[in-house]
Parts: structure tokens; sequence; C-alpha cells
């Protein structure tokens, strides 16, 4: 299954590699990918081993705003 | 001494922590402080032990660019 999120406050490279680090490591998440002009992450993951919940808490531990949550 | 060095490009608290890093760590630096509003950090450091032009080196080593040299 494939999912974009809304992110805000991801402002450059750092930024980047710290969301898809965050999303790329949990159980469940086949590949995260950060657009930063876009404001977004692209997830792609399996929908029985992770909820999309999960994901937006990874992200906000990183210190990010999902916004359509 | 202190000086204070105009650096484009630091967006976020991973950028601070990227510059004041990279300058902490040289030989003849005391204390590196980045301001992100400003976009500027400021060293007070020991001139027999490095020169300015080392300090610009390890900031542009991180990606950003040093306008006042």
């Amino acid at each position: 299954m494939e999912k974009t999120i809304q992110v805000e406050g991801m402002t450059c490279e750092h930024c980047k590699s710290a969301v898809e680090g965050a999303l790329n490591k949990l159980n469940g998440v086949n590949q995260a990918t950060v657009d930063l002009e876009q404001g977004n992450v692209t997830v792609t993951f399996d929908e029985n081993n992770i909820e999309i919940e999960q994901m937006n808490e990874a992200i906000e531990d990183q210190g990010y705003d999902v916004i359509n949550k």
C-alpha cells in the first residue's frame, strides 16, 4: 500500500534523512521517500504489519508535524 | 578572540548541530554557537592555534556558504 503524508517543517537534507530514516526502520515500511519541495513523504508499506498512526508518530518524534492525519 | 561568521543555508536544528559540531571539534576553537534567525555562527577561538580560513572550510565542508570571508 502507498500513502503520501504531508509534513510541516522539513527544510533541508538533514530533515529528509531524519524522516526517511525514522520511517524506514519501522517494521512494515518498505520504502519512505521525502520530497522537500512538496513537503511530503511517500511511504510504501504492508498494511498488515503497520498502521498509519505509527508512521505519523515516528515523523512527529523527529520534531515535525503531520498535516493530513 | 571572537568572530561572527555569516553563513547561508542553515535552516534547522540539524544544520545548527552540524555547523557547531564541525567547528567545536577543530583544535583552537573554544566555542561555536549558531544563531539560526540571524544566519550566523559566533566562534571564540585561540588565534595562535587556528586561522579563520580553517573555520570557513569546516563550515563549507558541511554544505553551507560563508558570506563574509
